[in-house]
Parts: C-alpha cells; structure tokens; sequence
C-alpha cells in the first residue's frame, strides 16, 4: 500500500491520489510489476471496491486474477465494467478469514493481496492473517486523513525487513511479519 | 529521529527502547555517525531533557554541541551530569522561533538538529522551520504509542527524498521540504 511519511494512505475525502505528484511514475515501478507477477487473488475492502467502480471503470486496477470484497452487503449491481475489463468479483459476507481462505484457493501457488482499504488492513493485522506488508513511503506529509496503521490492537509486533527499494519518489519497504 | 512503521517514536510510557531490538547496533550507523559530524547546535524538547536526565547521566547521548532545550520554564535544579559530560544547555522559554535562531547562531556553518520529542518537531513543522526531516524507520508495529506526525496542521507538505539507507535493522530516509 501506498501511504504518506505521517500515516495516511488517502485524504479525509477518501482519495489517495494526493499521495502522487506523478501516477505514471507509479505504475511503471519495479515493486508494482513484480507484485502483480506473483499475485494469484485478491483481497479487498467493500469502500475500496465502490471507489473503484467509476463511470471509466475499474481505473488503475492492475490485478487481472479473482477478487475477493470483504462486505456486509452484496450489492446489488455489479460493478460497471467488470465484463469489458475482464475482472472477477466474490462477495465474501463471513468474515476476513473466510476471505483470506477463499483468496488462498484461487491463488494455487501464487501470493493473496490485499488491496485496501485501511480497515481491510486493519482486520487482517488483527487477526494477525498477513505474512508481509509492503509499503509504498510516498514523500509527502497529508496532515490528515485515512490512516493505515491505527485500530490494530496495542500489542507490539516485530517485523523483519526483507527488500527495500529505493524507487523514484519513494522509498518501497517489503516486511515479513514475525 | 526514529520511528515504528505505524508512526509512533514513543511507547505509551514515552520510553523509545521498543523500537530498538538492539541499540549497539544503532550507535554504529552511518546515518548516525555522519549526523553527527554535521551537527553544530541542537533544539530539543523539554520532556526529552527531562528523560534523558537520568542518575547516569545522559544516556545514549552523543552530541556534545551547545543543547538548546523549548521549555515554559527553566528548571531549578540543573541536569545532573551536565559538566562531567561536557554537555551545555540553554532553555528557551520565548517559543520555537527563538530557540532555532539562537540554535543557528551558535551552529555557524553546521546544521542545526531537532532531537525530540514529538511536540518540538511537531511546532517546528508547523511553523515552517525545517528544511530536512530525517526518519529511521523501525521494522516494528507498536500499535500504541507517541505519534511523531500529528498536531501538524492539515495543509498537504510536499518532501523530496534526498537519500535512502538501508542500514541493517531499519531504513534511513531523509527528506527535503518542499
């Protein structure tokens, strides 16, 4: 996930693109091009998904493998473009180790992502479901908004640096959870 | 200064050990020992001072340039190993401005170095008064703890990255502001 040097992966509105003075830049990465190599499903937040669900499409989505939406709800209209986009929506209702366990299957050999939102995150550090975190440090202070690590219980947790790269414009930090 | 992932640079207590799985192996850093080198003054908080001061003098403490300590009032009774240190502390009790001027003078050509705690970097962001920030980011969630970045206004600051260190144990990554 991409997250700002003070904590927020989006402004209060929601919106993480403040978090990029060059989106191009980021979708040409090394981190990003060998994450989507090595996913083979999906895990994502039901406010990630809505936000996703533009009028242009699922905009900047990369993951051409199963997703599965972490919601209370299933909506009851699909995404606009997932056909023509050739993407794959589960609904999962019954919790995030349910998701986890379903994402795990689609994926065979290959790793689960998740991809936002925070409170996704969130659930799966709680439940201590997560094996690594990577983190795009982008270079810049928000001052406020949504942020990723909060709500994650007050135990302390090691983690163990595995790759740093330092990309332009940010720093990319992969870490195994202890 | 140092801080966890989840962005805090203090346990609940205000005791910054946690972030450290091994302190011998921070005193021998590069970023350290080159921070050092450049430092001419240094501008701290006051609860710092007071937690550095202990019976065994100022632990973990390296910088032997003149301290200028942000503080609603001096203390009474001095730090009690100031001389045998060599340490010198002056208490600046007319706000943040004032202690990076005086701080500048006594620096001439060296920089100037804010050393804690959170409040003291979190005015110095506010009033616009620093020029580089630079982070050890700690492999470790405390979930808990002091913020280093919050209070800090809510207008977006833009950074450039200067330089990345992938020292063992942690990332260096000191930034420009924009």
């Amino acid at each position: 996930m991409s997250m700002s040097l003070d904590g927020f992966i989006a402004d209060p509105d929601g919106d993480s693109r403040s978090l990029y003075p060059d989106l191009g830049n980021l979708r040409n990465s090394e981190a990003l091009a060998e994450m989507i190599e090595d996913t083979g499903a999906v895990v994502m937040g039901r406010r990630s998904y809505d936000m996703g669900d533009t009028d242009e499409g699922y905009v900047d989505y990369e993951h051409q493998v199963p997703i599965f939406v972490l919601t209370h709800r299933v909506p009851e209209v699909p995404a606009k473009h997932d056909a023509a986009r050739g993407l794959s929506f589960t609904f999962v209702t019954d919790g995030v180790e349910s998701a986890v366990e379903q994402a795990k299957a689609a994926a065979g050999q290959k790793d689960v992502q998740v991809i936002g939102g925070a409170s996704a995150a969130q659930q799966l550090i709680r439940a201590g479901l997560l094996d690594q975190i990577q983190i795009s440090l982008m270079p810049v202070l928000l001052g406020e908004g949504l942020r990723l690590f909060e709500h994650i219980g007050s135990s302390s947790r090691r983690l163990e640096e595995i790759k740093v790269i330092d990309s332009p414009g940010r720093t990319d930090i992969r870490y195994r959870v202890a």
